[in-house]
């Protein structure tokens, strides 16, 4: 796709009149006269040509063998000058779309006078100085072409070179160089880093994905709307950016998502909402968070969660097929419950690229089991993980307040094949523990080389992982490490985890429950009658997409009933009244002849790192946040002058 | 195009196989018995059907004759219940795509029973209440069609309603009706007023636009990227907004606009950038000025103005075909010089819709004009004018600073056309009067009717307006006001204003010059010699979009040299060191190796307003802010608690 992009892009460039199919053109000086024109002012250098230059013909990754002859004028960065000898030359002249060969030969000068102005000029090319050339296209020597190169098959023969910029002689350092320095120093001159042919096909692939889901979603009859930036802060919004005003005392908030907008837009009959909006989030700065992303943002009007679910599959089928050239069918995205991802997984958003499965095993010890559940995963060939390893493993487990006499682990040899699982402390409770031993191995298929852990949880199911959970990706996490499980990174497992709790316990204490996801998620229609007599068993209409241990989207058939959004507010989660009337507006928008609706968010910058296969988003991002949230580039966030702050009525508190 | 996407909507719709394609089909209860389970709670209500409800089979813009005998499921608002008897109710169902007509009538249903248990359904629906009901659709009888309405040919006999929400009886108003409340209502109910046909057209008029643009910038190999709204903060930032953060003292600030992210991608060798970008202006609000707006943002490499031009002139006629099916093509770009512009229409944005040039007298009467320029302007009709609204004009022109004895206002009646010139204080110091009178006359074509004004201005132009370009405006308006002037909504008259003075005298008078733009503004290469010696001589590589007198756009070929850029922040805008280093990193990049490059910004609200016909860019805003930046949909600004104050390190001043 990219290669036809730069096709499209070479037809464009060629209409230009400029180009005459010549086979042999006299060497002459291409540039017409006034572009000679020179200028030294105080400010002004000899080497570089100031004011205007000649239309480029081509672009870097136009030519190839058909132009041979032709002669051409490109434009782009000198990277390094190759000297073979005093008269050969070659340069790697880079642009946005490519790199072409160029070649300086003295023999196809004039004379030697004209050589040595020309060499001279190229000689004094800093590395990334910007240059116009004009030459003449050849076919390289049979040997001398490069296969890895769109226009590897020529060279162009140099006749001109104009500097339009020289790169300072200090960059900090040079984007063609294998080494690169540390990230900082990269973030803080991001343009150069940009340079760099990994970022720019990031940046590319960023923009057409966007293009993709644009055209998908229009296609669909999806109307985008912009919704403010300049919101409302709420006394909550702890994760909130605030933005003063010159009304002393009065501010703005920025959204940290576009919600409440888009719930609007159903309720003022929009049908089909989209938005690739900026969102934002002031907390700290974990490892891949940035202060602010962009989201994939659409609400749907008259639908039930399998109608976005399509449009989303869709969606994403139609990106994988254009940017990854991968084929994706209905069968890729299955569905399972919290419960069920919950209980074999231990994630409400598993990696299902593995097993590595949870299986509830009370039945099998049932002394052991009484006040939870007793689970047993079987890790394969872990016992060649070292002690130590698995051992970091467990202490892990305790540093998250995990009680150590609630994890077993066993590595299973030939010696204790048979006799394992009276090792684990936890099955001691059980009478029946080698008729448990017998059927575990059999029905799990445990083998020698297997790591064997037992664990007892909790009966009740909530939050996002259970401890064996989490020991399950450090374990996925080990053996890869030690190439004893192969993920092959190409492989994309997509998963809809739905039928999650709408209401989980309170972390804070305060009250007896909190929204799951958020208050606008709308229950079961088969659990309504739940709301009043067991909230805890009230499934929200709430839908995770999950790709590869990932959560990429999250939404919900929202809440378009008045009366049951206040209800949840006031009785179910306990807000007091002034609590709630930051939602006036939203409850009014219900009572106004609001449409059953529902809607999902995609994390834009997460998918495109996933699209990318980057480290981190920051590769997908043209200028991102660094640690603490700096702008490393423009050296922000900064200070305020004191008439600055005078005007928004503030003074800094003392540290 | 509308027309053809509620068709392609409707091709998708009709793919739901719960369609049947039955002549007359029995009368029946059609909703499957499990719709039919009603929740009862403590919060609910009888009128209201919870949980899940029929998949819609068509929209409302959907149906036609064809679809004749089908039964069909429906969703949308009720407006209003139209009662012709007791045995025939109208209900207009509205949704995004268009309107219905539903009808119930007592003899298709299949006893009185059912047909009071119907009626009483649709007596009980509030106006603008949300409904999914089924029917049969039926042609209507001759005489009883809409031809304004797609679907005007036929009526849905009514077998079933189910109310999915119903409307309070209380909204502030109706959204169908003529006589609307005043704005502020509106804006505080927007989901309301959203409904409105006219606003629903605008929003969708402006995601089609976008579309329009963003694929057309696409095909031209633009890409996408997104900069930060987490920018940084100046000193002189007058006009920013500022955003605290938990680093005690430290600050962002939103944007004004992405001016040197979009150079650093240019330096970082993107080539095309664009992007659709949320800027912020922390301003008092004029009439129609917004905190937020929305501007098309787009930057090229390695060109001259004319390729920006010319991508910008595509775009244009691209949205003016699909967008308001008007053909335009290069005639309809026309260029003009600011010099041209300030003397020809005294504005640097000139409305040329109508003629009422400016003409420079001087030469007619040399004693009259020595120390500036005698300007004549002719006001067609002119006279026809109330002395009072003549004399409201030369007031403005007073109040604004303007020197009475420098403007001489004349009607042209049969008595003075011979002598109206003697009359005018400015040419008394001519001893030429006569002469320059009868050549004037034959000139200019005045004729009796006319208003004739005589103006001196000075003869450096700059800034926006001059005094009898203002006027100009004026009387344009007046003229229009009394019909003897006709301006045709429909004509779009674009300019390209270009050849800007690169400098304008400082206003504060701190200094000797400002940017007439913005200091990265490159100078006309001819003119480079000036820059030291005559600075107010170097005309800018600048170039205004101008559309029926407003400023729809703006760009300029930028400094891409760092030598010439400090040159002009040091030496011409005598900046003090600690003023530029806040530009360092874009001085750092321009050093880096940075290409000649140039861009533009068009105002996507302003352009969106002028292609909707609409008095203000609210109408083309899904949630505008209203006068004070106030929000008045969610009551914004506000403020905030002392904790969250206290989270930033801050606390307000005294009042």
């Amino acid at each position: 796709m990219l290669r036809s992009a730069l096709r499209a892009r070479h037809l464009l460039v060629t209409r230009v009149p400029i180009v005459r199919a010549l086979n042999r053109l006299p060497i002459q000086k291409p540039f017409p006269s006034h572009y000679a024109r020179r200028y030294t002012h105080t400010w002004g250098s000899e080497n570089i040509h100031y004011g205007s230059f000649p239309e480029r013909t081509h672009n870097c990754g136009a030519l190839n063998k058909k132009e041979t002859g032709k002669l051409v004028t490109l434009c782009g960065w000198v990277p390094a000058v190759r000297s073979i000898s005093n008269d050969l030359l070659f340069i790697p002249l880079r642009d946005a779309y490519g790199t072409t060969q160029l070649v300086f030969r003295s023999e196809a000068c004039s004379n030697a006078e004209a050589a040595n102005a020309l060499r001279s000029k190229i000689n004094s090319l800093t590395p990334e100085s910007v240059v116009c050339i004009q030459g003449v296209v050849r076919e390289r020597p049979e040997g001398m072409r490069n296969k890895d190169l769109a226009s590897g098959d020529i060279e162009v023969e140099l006749q001109e070179v104009m500097c339009l910029n020289t790169a300072a002689t200090n960059l900090p350092f040079l984007p063609g160089k294998q080494k690169l320095p540390k990230e900082e120093v990269r973030m803080k001159h991001r343009y150069l880093d940009l340079r760099r042919p990994e970022l720019q096909q990031n940046i590319r692939l960023r923009s057409k994905v966007a293009s993709i889901i644009r055209n998908y979603l229009t296609e669909h009859q999806f109307v985008e709307v912009e919704t403010p930036v300049l919101f409302k802060s709420t006394p909550e919004g702890a994760r909130e950016y605030v933005v003063p005003t010159r009304n002393h005392g009065q501010f703005y908030a920025l959204p940290q998502s576009p919600q409440q907008h888009k719930q609007m837009l159903m309720a003022a009959g929009i049908d089909r909402y989209y938005q690739i909006a900026r969102c934002f989030r002031d907390e700290d700065l974990r490892a891949d968070r940035q202060p602010e992303f962009t989201q994939i943002d659409l609400e749907m009007s008259f639908i039930k969660a399998s109608d976005i679910q399509n449009i989303i599959e869709g969606m994403v089928t139609e990106i994988w097929k254009n940017a990854l050239d991968i084929q994706l069918d209905k069968s890729r995205f299955p569905h399972i419950t919290y419960q069920h991802a919950m209980s074999k997984y231990g994630s409400d958003k598993p990696d299902v690229r593995f097993g590595m499965h949870i299986h509830d095993i009370s039945k099998h010890l049932p002394g052991a089991s009484e006040d939870g559940v007793l689970e047993c995963m079987v890790v394969k060939k872990g016992a060649n993980l070292k002690t130590a390893e698995i051992r970091s493993v467990a202490q892990e487990y305790e540093s998250q307040n995990g009680d150590l006499s609630k994890l077993n682990s066993v590595k299973v040899n030939e010696n204790n094949i048979g006799s394992w699982l009276e090792k684990c402390s936890l099955s001691k409770r059980s009478s029946d523990v080698k008729t448990a031993q017998n059927s575990l191995n059999s029905q799990l298929e445990i083998e020698q080389g297997d790591l064997v852990y037992i664990h007892k949880r909790s009966k009740y199911l909530y939050g996002g992982n259970t401890p064996l959970g989490k020991v399950r990706l450090q374990m996925s996490k080990l053996l890869q490490d030690a190439s004893l499980l192969h993920i092959d990174p190409s492989d994309y497992k997509f998963l809809w985890v739905e039928s999650f709790p709408l209401f989980t316990p309170d972390e804070a204490g305060l009250r007896t429950w909190q929204a799951t996801h958020h208050p606008f998620t709308a229950p079961f229609p088969e659990d309504l009658a739940l709301l009043e007599s067991d909230p805890s068993k009230v499934r929200g209409q709430h839908y995770d997409l999950v790709l590869n241990g990932m959560e990429i989207g999250g939404g919900s058939i929202r809440i378009h009933y008045p009366e049951m959004q206040r209800f949840i507010f006031d009785k179910v989660l306990e807000l007091q009244p002034h609590e709630y009337q930051r939602f006036d507006h939203l409850l009014e928008a219900l009572a106004g002849g609001c449409p059953p609706h529902g809607g999902i968010a995609l994390g834009f910058d997460r998918l495109m790192s996933i699209i990318c296969g980057t480290p981190s988003i920051r590769d997908v991002i043209a200028f991102p946040k660094a640690g603490g949230g700096k702008d490393l580039v423009v050296n922000s966030p900064s200070e305020l002058t004191p008439a600055q702050l005078a005007e928004y009525g503030l003074q800094l508190t003392k540290k």
